[in-house]
């Protein structure tokens, strides 16, 4: 997700997209990445932390992006 | 995110580059699109539905996309 300090011209292109279908009531969007893995991994806390591990080295940009990560099914944490 | 039955290219060559920096037992990687929508809701489940309303009628695309929403903080539903 782009930080929160960041211009998202692409939020802001949806959000101007649904005021202009009637959507009401749109205060903000923002529009980041979502990447779903499919681990092998010793155990959900491993799991997390290996992924956590591909975000920093590869899959996130620090300077323009912060990411959470989940368990399938669970809240970011 | 692609719907399952998809080609994910995006998908691949994240899962590809992961292999190639030394990461270990990544089965799968999936690459879809993550948006955060502050609304003005009169309830949690009014926000939802609104929500939904929005990906079915400009957010996601129904040929080639599935999706989520979930309220902040929680579990998709």
């Amino acid at each position: 997700m782009p930080r929160a300090a960041l211009l998202d011209p692409q939020g802001q292109a949806v959000e101007h997209a649904l005021q202009a279908l009637g959507f009401e009531g749109v205060a903000r969007v923002r529009v980041g990445k979502h990447l779903v893995l499919e681990l092998t991994a010793a155990s959900p806390d491993d799991a997390l932390a290996r992924a956590r591990a591909m975000c920093d080295r590869l899959l996130a940009n620090p300077v323009t992006e912060d990411y959470d990560v989940a368990l399938d099914g669970e809240a970011p944490r």
